[in-house]
């Protein structure tokens, strides 16, 4: 299969639900860098290199400057909250970026004003905010976001638009009748079915509008028949789910190297202490069990206890999510790993990262919203999985399982890239080069 | 290219220099394994599953029955020391296994008696040992060695035999003329060169006895070009240097984690506290630098400065090793990791690994062991840079730069595996799955 | 005043509510020190000096040799559980201590037998023993204690006795009209009022046994105006409460000396991953709260924000304990300390302790034992606050604040030993010294 | 005896040899208290409070409030220094104090210029300053020095003055006939004997100038009989040495923590990571060695071994200081300590303090320079063990055993302030609050 990619050009408008600290850390930096004064430091797109050929090649390009993205200069914000402020006072409550740096950029945050959010309190209950639409309806509500991507899209005169999620924890449920077909959907929301999230009703709009929507959040949002059907129906591409930053980043960088080795886990035990809008989101058990969920599935994908019972079956894992004030934004993990090796005898690992959660995930968004845009360009439609690198539960198609170990997706990623691109897929294998020096003795 | 492996029928020996913790460790290890005592935990070989074919295939199975390795039951153990002590009491000495385990193959260890060592107290000031062999000339020492291979192998009736290198770390020193060429080298062990460390006579002995030669410590040993050209001569594999344990594993997991993520590194502190008699060897300054750099090549290459200087053009890399008898084998580790991302801000990451060293090693050696035999058996000769994923400062061939990332490290020894066996290599491109999902759309 | 202690002569039995991890370490502990393969290591009565005078008397005695002691060979142990295992098979069960540690002393541990116990599952649901009193009515199982205590006595040729309660954490209530006076409790125990907890039970049974009562958990037991009296009038000591090792300790030993610095303290985050039975009980969330309540107590003492609140008004204290069993008896606890000084610049202090709980606590339930028994000789009776030294939460008169500062406590323990022997208490002022350096110049 | 304690009436002088990081974070800090910016915290006198009589009748008074201490507001600075940088220039060069912060007391600090220093490359090999003394002669530096003192104190009309070393740590050398008495002392300074290091020309000068002298670093300067009888004749306070900091100051309130409870201690490992101008120079093995013996002595004491063979006779004590850039003044430790405890049962303890070392080390420069001049204005001469509590190496008389204690330390400095203030010393004994419960029953 050959690709035809279409060219990067016009603007691109990124469209956020979720105006909080990710976004506003996003969107601050984003201007900081047109400005020249900070680098996109964290962001692939932006500042990773990608290995071309063999290594005696030594063609080691950006990713940027190897496959067509969206340029930075052509990009323009938007996004949706439940509360009015713009981003500037946003990015000041949100206590991340420091007053001198959000000064620098202060006219360009202060004219990006959110639009009213679809809101629901009983999916976030800590939640309080005003600034909400006033539809009671939810295809009615669908029919306002869609409204509202039109306008900002005409208004902004942009060429693409793209969706990344950047809004809170919703409560934990399970999918059921409404969500398996479109039309079941449809019908739904038409009738106000309590089982529709309102991020559904954002990505169900995205998708209507042909817009590629990524969602950061481990809501169950995407992971659904029906809107899984309706991107491949409407030919849009679509991904998720959960940021991967911090504790569970550093987990599934750790765990591939451990059962790399063939070293036996028995115990890992995760606690976390944050401050910010998240923390005391996760505070209600209801919300953080959607986000544990999510954190507790990547090791046991990676360290498969079906496939190794004698090294992985007895593992006892736990993860723990702490309001801590004091800590703000500065999302600390501290991680207890008990490994056994040789003869059974054991060991432990103990990490503690002093990590700033929004530092982490702003560059994910951005890297999103360019590679979205790029699948679009691409033609490639539906489940976009080479984009697991950036998530904590990666979506697959049925019957698929996910791959979490951070490596294997930056090898998907990159590979998928060369693919498209029509560059030699790598192997790591190099034989060759051996080959020659024996070849060169006879 | 295809290969005509040979079966591994018959015993294998595994000689050894230098029977102390480690190799103890490992012995004492493979006996208790044989009588069901214990499982090969740590070991790749036995312990570990490789993917075959496509994720929806579902095939796993254990790398030893993929590839024909010789079976734990045939291998014989023997090796070389400066102290007289048999395996049981130097297994004892080294307080690395519990008195328990030890006394359950008492016998089998007991009847290991090491071989007189070559011994140079210039390469190694900080021991002490009697049990070395009388030759005072190096060709002749060289001769005494062969002699020792073949006498082991007669009279323990066996097929094929390795050499793995458990010994200390030698004295810092650079290659010089008599390092060049195979037959500068023979002349410098017949006048007797000072230049020739114990290592090398042993890996030249090894060498011209077709035994295959791995090389556990951070020693010069097989890094001229004297030696690599006697290897590809008499087709014989080589591997080296110094067994990836503790400290340095967790490097090369983690920072591939950050390079990925496109995170800066501003510095990384590495201390480690130990109380083995590795430790001792390692407080004299001179045999401590070259286990220095060989720590330190580590990061530079994963985080290329050269590729990435906004990422990695200020990183302050220090590696510091202390001799501390209260922790005996139980070599701990603290890394304090300085990370900048979006906008530059600092971020840090402490890795705390309270390890047990050999613990870490013994199966290391183990692999070594079976694969460097399946190597000779493959007729892959020279350089084994597929084995990279085992050490500290993977050798390869002049001009091409070492792989240190230990993702792309099992992924080469995987794929080269794979090759070998006639399997699809796997580049993780997976985009078929989803082909499908599309198709069955239209 | 004038002290007139009664030699410490025959023997001490020492009674035990719960014979499980703490107690059975105790036990086993004291029978290997009798027999000479250990030392009473963790013992300030047994290991620990006290200087005596001046500095330049050099007069560091042991506390055992100080003040009258009864000698370990004197004492006899017993106690009472829910389950029926003697000492021998509930040591073993508890894994806090190794098999041939224990098997040095198995005719020792095999002969002590617990009596059944008073329980009720109201105030522990996560246990669940069968070997338990038959008495359905307080009173009854009341009577039934005392007759426990006169039968040990008797069958075993005791002098004296004194209990130090091991069992679990009761749940969580406050104390209520039935706690007031002695009348009402005894008047609550004949009419079965579920206020009163199985710990109160075994406290009564003491007191009005004339037997010191020591309580090592957090649970109200003496700190009820009924008791207390009722300890008054009959001219027994009482001591409490909840035994203080791991990171209770770590925090009364650490946070004090950031208030001796005038540091200020705006964040301290305890967690603590433990897999015994402890742990289990405190995965119910009303006897957690009981601890919690203990835990958090002493923070907000010593760090006294009400004379200091520029320093600790804005102190954020939180405390988790999760039961990890991967980690048994091994209750490991990590606190992250966020602190402020000169001119308000943050800094943080991360504390990891692999601590051994039982390994802590039962040299404190041997020091109390010998300490109730003293203060008993010395007929010092009602509330001992000099023993605040072992104690999360240490009983003091009413109106009274506790003292939880480690340092403060021990000089108080310190010089009350000094005081009832009639020795000089130590001021560490000093000045007397260099008086006569000055002196001596003119 | 009675103390007849001057007034601190009129102005204080505080001249420091060392205007680095320590010295202007102090200065910038006083003069931001000055002005309303900022608290004191981590100032024993300033922020602390202290306790006199019974618990029941609540008198805790701010020392300042209790003793009669020089003003904050009548305090005026100077200095030495071996660059000519103003004080405004040096703290941003020093980079502890953000700009922000410095710029609100910029007038202030720019009119603060360092005098010339006297300056011996011989005894700081790693710095290389000019603006030093042209004096040849030590005789006449020090001369010179007396003369700055008072010119200091006559232009800005100042009633007293007290000087704290806050420079650089010297080269470790030992005490010799010069420095035996004053007489001697004298003799070298005309001889320019080479073993009169700086620090001692400085600290002479001021005794000469009736000036009380800190000693802020780990050198040997007061620590000579030939000073310390100089000090008595002149009647003037003398008081060293090395500020007590970071992981020393953690490690004198852990280890009396472990020793409270009879835990053994056989291992402490201690590693520091430091960046700034201070690690620069104890990156020379001469200077870090005089650091070093400061560093291990306070464990000894500590811990006593002589007393306690069996719990601190096997104790390894380990302590480095490693240079390393990225860190700057925030001087990072880890500790590592070996405890065992009941039946020898080995436990871990890992402390790391991200720490920084000038926001730390200043309000003890300003609580020695109040107190100094207290005990000036009290007639206190000689050596002010009191002050113990400051330092990592406390001067006493000679004979007496320093105390490292932080707790002991504290008491003995709040038992000082009462025993001159005429108010009751506190012993912590408080039966007697139990007498009146015992004595109501009767």
């Amino acid at each position: 299969m050959s690709y035809n990619i279409k060219k990067a050009e016009g603007k691109l408008g990124i469209l956020i639900p979720g105006l909080g600290a990710v976004a506003t850390t996003l969107i601050a930096g984003v201007e900081s860098i047109k400005k020249g004064f900070a680098k996109p430091i964290g962001s692939l797109t932006q500042m990773g290199n990608i290995r071309l050929g063999k290594r005696t090649e030594n063609r080691y390009p950006l990713v940027k400057d190897f496959v067509p993205l969206a340029n930075l200069d052509d990009i323009v914000f938007g996004g949706w909250d439940v509360y009015a402020d713009n981003v500037y006072e946003a990015a000041a409550n949100a206590k991340v970026l420091e007053p001198a740096v959000l000064d620098q950029v202060k006219t360009e945050l202060e004219a990006i004003k959110p639009l009213k959010a679809v809101f629901d309190s009983n999916y976030v209950k800590n939640l309080d905010g005003k600034h909400v639409k006033e539809e009671t309806n939810k295809w009615d509500l669908a029919e306002a976001t869609i409204k509202d991507i039109e306008t900002f899209k005409s208004e902004n005169n942009l060429d693409r638009v793209v969706i990344v999620w950047c809004a809170s924890t919703e409560k934990y449920f399970e999918a059921g009748a409404v969500h398996q077909t479109i039309e079941a959907f449809e019908e739904g929301l038409r009738n106000n079915d309590p089982a529709i999230a309102p991020s559904m009703i954002y990505a169900y709009a995205a998708i209507k509008s042909g817009v590629p929507f990524a969602n950061g959040a481990p809501n169950l949002t995407l992971d659904i028949p029906a809107l899984q059907q309706f991107a491949l129906e409407r030919n849009v591409p679509i991904a998720g789910k959960d940021f991967k930053t911090g504790q569970t980043l550093m987990k599934t960088i750790v765990a591939p190297g451990l059962q790399a080795r063939s070293l036996g886990v028995n115990g890992w035990f995760s606690t976390n202490i944050l401050g910010n809008r998240d923390g005391l989101v996760l505070d209600d058990p209801e919300n953080f069990k959607t986000k544990e969920v999510s954190k507790l599935g990547v090791l046991e994908q990676i360290l498969n206890a079906e496939q190794n019972p004698e090294l992985y079956g007895d593992l006892y894992h736990k993860v723990r999510i702490n309001y801590y004030p004091p800590h703000g934004d500065n999302k600390e993990s501290w991680d207890n790993i008990d490994i056994f090796g040789w003869l059974g005898y054991q060991m432990q690992i103990k990490i503690n990262f002093l990590c700033k959660d929004s530092i982490l995930a702003a560059p994910i968004v951005l890297d999103l919203a360019l590679f979205m845009d790029l699948a679009s360009r691409a033609e490639m439609s539906g489940i976009q999985e080479w984009l697991s690198f950036y998530f904590k539960t990666p979506q697959t198609a049925e019957g698929l399982p996910p791959e979490h170990d951070i490596f294997k997706q930056l090898i998907k990623l990159q590979n998928t890239l060369r693919h498209i691109m029509g560059e030699d897929l790598i192997t790591h294998l190099g034989l060759d080069y051996y080959q020659e020096l024996v070849e060169s003795m006879s």
